[in-house]
């Protein structure tokens, strides 16, 4: 791992540059999970590197809960805020675009240009809102394939993704078992636990609590369920990291007030004073309706459930390699979560390599330049690379 | 062991059986930890068993964030649901009502008749609701002390709690050492972490974003900030179990609806529906000024902080004995917490008997009947029986 090391070292600051979003419209209709046809959308998205002439070297990033398609680069040159996976994509980096084209969209459903619950429903004239049909893991998967169709990527030299990411793309490996050569799932599960489902459920209902979500109909109403999506973002904010995570970030230190006599008003914790920037920030960023559609997503997506409940047999439809990566003090998506989808891939006869990687920031590792997370990331993508 | 455990068997029945709550009311002016007096207040409490002639086997129960007085015996003969901590009290059981003369006690600022914000405030004629004082868990120590006065109790046997009661129990034995022979404490911590302040801010962001909420002057405005509370209730209930005890309590299994297309607007899964009817009946019963005062008393909690933070100081105070117990899934209230307590118990030569147990059911546990946790229990309360 020593010249990964230098490797990375290297290119730290190394980075795709300026992107430009592109939207790809589709007037097909598309039938969805749930029954219900939509009858155009519309998909936005980022591309880094360059495409081969055999168009094998296309790597597809699938996009975690609160994710969008700007996932590396800038937006101009005076943006100081980088795509959310810049530490994994760019020259050098793990998904190196000196080697692969790397295509990153926001998800159907999603507030950030792709048609979603802010999108006009033709029907109506109005936005969909809670109108917006529910959707599947596998719905992403469909609609993900159609870009690959309109840029001629008949397979994927990789999917890639983290958390309800990491679902897509094995959802990927078994929709699409001959256009997959490569599958990565970090920090992901079959199926999520009681205890996840709650805390998504805790994150629902304080949505829908707020007076201002209007039933989902707040863009109508010219309201904006703040409060509740901010509670939302909150929750996900401490579930997120690790109770040692949060220890090191704000200890017991107090932004202001005194405690020796708890009377003043203004006393606060740093750590409350940080969630609540946090969710009030969220908040202007980010839909409400989306954000429920997508733990929905992520709460009803169960690998083996159409294949008798069986993970062995849904991997058996696989004809794809893979990597599992899971971070120590990941406790909502613990690395025996991904230790059962090691045992099934195994059990099914899947090449799949696997690693837990000690770190202390909890579920928030996968986002983070973690150095043996880097390396074996990177040297799995490496081995990708030598086969396009 | 063995004999315990039949004994347990023998008992697991035994109740203190019809209990009737007292007030006492306190017309001598308190000072309290904040720099604020009240002028007055109630108190209500529950005694079990009968106080012995020399006064010297009462047992003092201090209980935690939702917590009341009633712990244990049921309020009729019709009445189905015992006091919460009826597993551990009784004759028989831990906290032997043959043995000892039990006192729970509402803590002041409380919802079931203590003293709190429900109750008027004298100089305005109206409920205090936000105005009541900020209480730290030395003022319920102080006050409990003022209730031992009136009922002619020198010194406890013990003084018992769990959770935010197992801080209490702490603070007694540096605020009165002459005062408690024995200080139990169970599933606590000499103070929160971040991750703890962190849940314990967004049960008080969930309440204060509740426009039923008013600015906490909901009594005025006839209004109730039920969804709030709830919110805050789902909060407490999914951090209090363990994630194993959700999964065996819920699984993955659906109330209604069918995962199949993901279509149907009365899908939820059985934990949803059982949060949001744990959350609803919560805010029937509970103040949410209460709640939030109790969650700063917990937050604010720092055993150590008036002794240069050095717990070692801090417990050279006491001349008690010790019992510390901890859960191996209690997540919130970690065996980690307790293992600090009981390393500076022995640094400051106290003595101190230390459990963790084995308990797959998370912070709740101590709430629970566990074969071994009742047994080491009763050993140790028998051993305080024994020198009254």
């Amino acid at each position: 791992m020593n010249k990964a090391d230098q490797h990375f070292s290297a290119n730290s600051g190394a980075s795709v540059g300026v992107v430009v979003p592109q939207t790809a419209h589709f007037d097909e209709p598309i039938m969805l999970a749930c029954g219900r046809e939509l009858s155009n959308y519309d998909l936005v998205y980022e591309t880094y590197g360059e495409l081969n002439e055999t168009k094998s070297n296309a790597v597809l990033i699938c996009h975690a809960l609160s994710g969008n398609h700007h996932a590396a680069g800038v937006h101009s040159e005076q943006d100081s805020k980088p795509g959310w996976w810049n530490e994994c994509i760019g020259p050098g980096k793990p998904i190196d675009t000196n080697k692969f084209f790397v295509l990153s969209l926001n998800n159907l459903g999603g507030c950030h240009g792709s048609t979603g619950p802010t999108s006009i429903n033709p029907d109506t004239g109005k936005p969909w809102g809670p109108d917006f049909p529910v959707l599947r893991a596998r719905d992403w998967v469909h609609t993900q394939a159609r870009l690959a169709d309109r840029l001629g990527i008949a397979c994927w030299a990789a999917v890639v993704g983290g958390s309800l990411g990491g679902m897509q793309a094995m959802r990927w490996s078994l929709e699409y078992p001959q256009r997959v050569k490569h599958c990565v799932t970090i920090a992901s599960a079959m199926k999520l636990s009681a205890q996840n489902i709650a805390f998504n459920e805790i994150a629902r209902q304080a949505i829908i609590s707020d007076t201002g979500f209007a039933g989902g109909r707040y863009l109508e109403s010219d309201s904006v369920p703040a409060k509740g999506l901010g509670l939302a973002r909150m929750v996900g904010h401490i579930t997120y990291l690790s109770d040692d995570a949060m220890a090191r970030k704000f200890g017991r230190n107090l932004r202001s007030g005194t405690l020796e006599t708890g009377n003043d008003d203004s006393i606060e914790f740093q750590v409350e004073s940080y969630l609540r920037y946090q969710g009030s920030q969220f908040s202007e960023n980010f839909d409400a309706n989306t954000y429920i559609l997508m733990t929905r997503a992520l709460d009803y997506f169960d690998l083996a459930r159409e294949y008798n409940n069986d993970p062995v047999a849904a991997f058996s439809q696989a004809s794809c390699s893979f990597l599992v990566l899971s971070f120590s003090t990941d406790w909502r998506f613990s690395p025996q979560r991904s230790l059962e989808i090691v045992n099934a891939l195994i059990a099914a006869g899947r090449p799949v390599s696997y690693a837990e990687i000690e770190a202390n920031q909890g579920h928030d590792a996968f986002l983070l330049p973690i150095p043996r997370y880097l390396d074996v990331f990177n040297a799995y993508m490496q081995r990708v690379a030598v086969n396009l």
